[in-house]
């Protein structure tokens, strides 16, 4: 079968990936899950990954098919498989945990001790079969499309993970900032909108992205070109401050946001990243606020992802590729030319 | 009355306070309550203020008594006055809140809109008598020493306040990190043992503070000159990292720990300052670990703090000095001369 | 003034109360307000009230003028108030709480341990003057009429509070049954809908009441008389039954539900009153579920509330009754005939 | 192999269960796992079953082995088993759970929609050899010894959860109330005192538990024969009331004291069953307070109770019985003759 592989780290995303032709994955586990991708989300990280971003925090194994955000359908199940049979369609978590360490006994997924991570630690599903297993997989609602909500696997996930953490504690007339209406922002925007009643203040440099955060229900718009965001938080705020800062971007200009916009008590959750987080020890201890680590959401939070897209609570914008263009979305979205979510379609 | 106070700021300990000859406080407002201060404990944010690293933060009229940590017996009350009366002994929280804003209403004291903070923004009790309010002084039980428990007005706060957010999802099995055992740190460590059942790992460069430690309840103590912390906190927990980290140093060197001995989902609090935080938001993407201010207790925790003190849970080194003695506590403070607690007794 | 007072318990609602002339209220504390009522909701409990249902349970000085959702515009207050002047508009919190109380220093001011509730244990808002405190008064936002807000004074924020401690954990999938769309159930699910993503089923035996709990957001909607609740509900949620049931009615035939429609962990919250639970306690045991008592919402939660109305995510449907027809309303409210809340305008 | 069973309904303790030979357990499925019982703890609960009180609530194939306080060594393991191997000691919590339904997903094993419960609804482990599985073993830490940890598996835990729960907001100064210091309650005791700085009240009718309960941490006792328990628990709580009871009995007697001793928003854990729960509703309203149900604790919380016994923290009085005695101790247990917990070694 076809799989686009990376075989060395490069910052030429116009040859990062090769289109090889592979084996195709077999079921080896009772509990192992052959889906036939019909949508693989491509992802700021798979840049990232192909820069070689993430060798230090995590094994990757090279060559290895990129794509962790990935849907389709069941092709054939281990003998121990009871969730889902061949013909479902499915979402892909992209982790596969191993269901018996002390985290995955906790519903922490994430932190699996002996996890393995589609597109990220094993191969992914930039291809047209995935190896996966049976507690990755999520059957799918009917009348929900396998290519359209392949992102939330992860996009998705990441976005509702931080929304759901900075959610708890939100209470009505509190603020909570979105920075940066991108892939991830856009869909946190439209959680925090269903699930608190918080005022939405949404922060990015294009006029398109305030646009759609003002139609996805962001109840402010700002500019950081032109507005002074600090003070206008101030403003909004009557001087309290945000009890919530989404940062969807992590750049050293949106850390640094941090002891200027959040209430005391408040949370500034890094959710995005690239830049760095640069502040007196004082300044949380006067501020009382914090910085927030957000890692992709947990399986059960796909669920509840899925259960929200269900209700028509949240809808993504996507654009479709063929395999073969992979390297050619790499380089659109380097060059932030991608609107919504580009899903490949193996 | 004689008063400790700061005329200007100074890096020169030897001579930062003097002491005046003041008016006595009067009672003007409903709620007031004069305090003849029987101790006053001198914290290491003395020695900040006096150097002026909290003047970007706070306002600050000069020349200002010092001293936030008081106890004391009551000399005088508001007419609405009904908590305590002439005589009773109290200890004395820093902040007089206003009681009627919106973090007041909360329970959030320390977040009032209309506060004075004794010895920070207001006349503090170094001095013969202090002018405080309703709103912050608790009846002492029987048998509870003013001037032995007065440090708790502030270090004993807020190494508890600190404990009190930490323990929240602290499993016995998990294991907190308290970094420096000094008189924040070894207060933390037995609301820490009192209060939960995680393994207590307590790091110090001195060995005397170790020895404290171990006899406080730690589980294990590590000298980060001879120890590989961040390797032998991996060994302790068997590769998971500390759920909790307390930092009562907040230094380059001990916030820098935290991506290394934060375990997934973990905790890194900032109580300590002076250094500064300089992390990659990747890093708190990948670990899903957090940063998390502190400030000061809240009068309700004050009451909890009383009362662990009373239960016998909580114990203080401390050592008495006259009023006339502030510059020399300040020096020794500086050079690490002092053992415990320095308190003033006016 | 006049005031509609209660002189003694009865069952006879055409002649609960009289109207008196009496004193108008004076200011005599620092803190103390004088409001001119506007508007005063006449709440199911205030017919409990005049049964002598609260007899054993606070206590009731007679004569007693009742009223305990009041709102108006401020005419006097004492020397220390500074939240509110003459002139402003202001909801009415029905607890003056004393602000000094440990249950007080910890936001908990409905379990202030020296409280006056207007209308319950001293002299309500059926008159044309009420003296309350800065403790209890909300500014409140331009535009916001205090006629059609004043129920929001107890019914509101009951509802609220009640949702507020639901929604916690209440998660997108998550199945919320809502069981009687009454006075306060028909605030509670708006506050519901827009503070979760959970799925909605109102229980109600009146069709205009379902048809009304459909309009305001509700998923689905049950007939008690008709339908199979406990059934119903066990295919609406797939076997999982109900994370939350928010029971405004409180009967035997209600509380009974509980172990029948409540998911493992779920909570049933008793907001309404008048019948009986009685379970084994095996029943609570094997399911574990919980009865979740629920009284009045704090003064921060009116605060967020109005920050709800302000916003238009809850509207309350209104009727108005001049002061003299409080023992009509009374009768009316008995005999199912009032349609949404009645309010008195003094 | 020999096995104690189950096969019809009585209340004649004497004859309750038969030894019968049966077939050995056998290794189907890829994480099977085969344990040689070393210890099984009798619980109140097994004689429950012989009445056929839980008959109602779960399928219960009979004949049945009971016994679901199991530990031992590992005989035989699945393929795909790699969590422990044969020669291990573990103990066994008694619920298999599926891992792929969304509450085993959550980390709620208790709630796993497709559960096996040894001795409950599955053969259990009064009997040579236990069928169990990997989602099931805990391995114990060395020195741990398999017999005297047994009851831990199902009395400990359903102890530890109930406290967990509960000491959660549990502050220093705040009132604990254990009712019932038996096999449970004295767990839960052990627990209250290791997680939490609260007073501790214990309450039993027997003079030699109240004795345990003062050894164990209790810092006061009450015998409901001879003490009036809610006002003396008004008195050691200056009327505040007790944030937490832990109810252990769960009778009648028992349940009925919630109004009176709980503290306004407290909670009254179920734990114990027998008897019912009998209030007006108005009585949550107006003391806000809550009936908790408590079931079995999670494998997770089995694992963090195992921490608390190795940390000897929690320490159990066992008196062990041969497989040949079930009966007696049944009988024994009926007539309260049994000290600690009794287990079958067979």
């Amino acid at each position: 079968m076809r799989a686009a592989r990376l075989h060395e780290y490069t910052h030429d995303m116009s040859d990062g990936l090769s289109i090889d032709e592979v084996d195709k994955p077999q079921v080896s586990g009772s509990s192992d899950v052959i889906v036939e991708v019909e949508g693989a989300g491509w992802c700021q990280t798979d840049n990232h990954i192909i820069e070689g971003m993430w060798e230090e925090y995590v094994p990757q194994p090279l060559p290895m098919t990129l794509g962790h955000e990935n849907a389709g359908t069941v092709l054939e199940v281990g003998e121990e498989v009871e969730l889902v049979s061949e013909g479902d369609q499915v979402i892909c978590h992209p982790v596969q945990s191993c269901g018996t360490c002390r985290p995955c006994r906790q519903g922490e997924t994430m932190y699996c001790e002996n996890d393995a991570f589609n597109g990220l630690t094993t191969d992914g599903g930039f291809a047209d079969e995935l190896h996966t297993s049976e507690r990755s997989v999520i059957p799918l609602p009917d009348g929900i499309d396998p290519t359209t909500i392949a992102p939330h696997a992860d996009a998705g996930i990441t976005a509702y993970h931080a929304v759901k953490k900075a959610e708890d504690g939100l209470n009505p007339g509190d603020t909570a900032v979105v920075i940066g209406v991108g892939g991830l922002g856009h869909i946190g925007l439209q959680c925090l909108e269903s699930m608190s009643a918080a005022d939405i203040v949404a922060v990015d440099l294009k006029e398109s992205a305030r646009d759609l955060a003002s139609d996805l229900g962001a109840h402010y718009t700002l500019d950081p070109e032109s507005d002074d965001v600090a003070s206008e938080i101030e403003d909004i705020t009557d001087g309290v401050g945000a009890a919530r800062v989404l940062d969807f971007v992590g750049a050293d200009e949106t850390t640094q946001l941090a002891p200027d916009i959040c209430a005391a008590g408040g949370d500034h959750h890094i959710i995005g990243y690239g830049g760095h987080i640069h502040e007196p020890a004082q300044a949380l201890v006067n501020g009382e606020f914090s910085f927030v680590g957000n890692i992709v959401g947990r399986y059960a939070e796909l669920q509840e992802l899925v259960a929200l897209v269900e209700r028509g609570e949240v809808t993504l914008h996507t654009s479709r590729y063929d395999l073969e263009d992979v390297n050619e979305v790499a380089q659109k979205l380097e060059n932030r030319e991608i609107d919504g979510r580009a899903v490949i379609t193996p």
